[in-house]
């Protein structure tokens, strides 16, 4: 299967956010992933890069502002 | 093989831009894709949305500014 690991960057380290990721979109001020059974995740982040090949999605998190 | 193919979404159009997709990463003010031959492009656009069971990810370009 072609789904990646979405992976959230906290300093140096990854930490697993969602398995098998089936679909990003933007939404609002982050991303919306759904992963292969239709489960839904909204995070305040961006793509800071992917590899298909490694099926490995790393995201990063968007500075908070307002506060 | 889990690569994707990238498209340009052009109006109601989506528009081939690579083949065989195998990362994405940001650069300056858009995007570096590379395939899986290494070839590298560089494009003013983000991700729209991307659907990888389908193997399609959606870029449309960015709003050009300073013209």
């Amino acid at each position: 299967m072609c789904e990646s690991n979405a992976y959230l960057k906290d300093g140096e380290n990854e930490v697993m956010l969602m398995e098998s990721v089936d679909s990003i979109e933007p939404y609002e001020n982050g991303l919306k992933l759904m992963d292969s059974f239709g489960k839904e995740m909204f995070i305040k982040a961006r793509i800071k890069n992917m590899n298909l090949l490694n099926h490995r999605i790393i995201l990063e998190e968007l500075p908070l502002t307002d506060l």
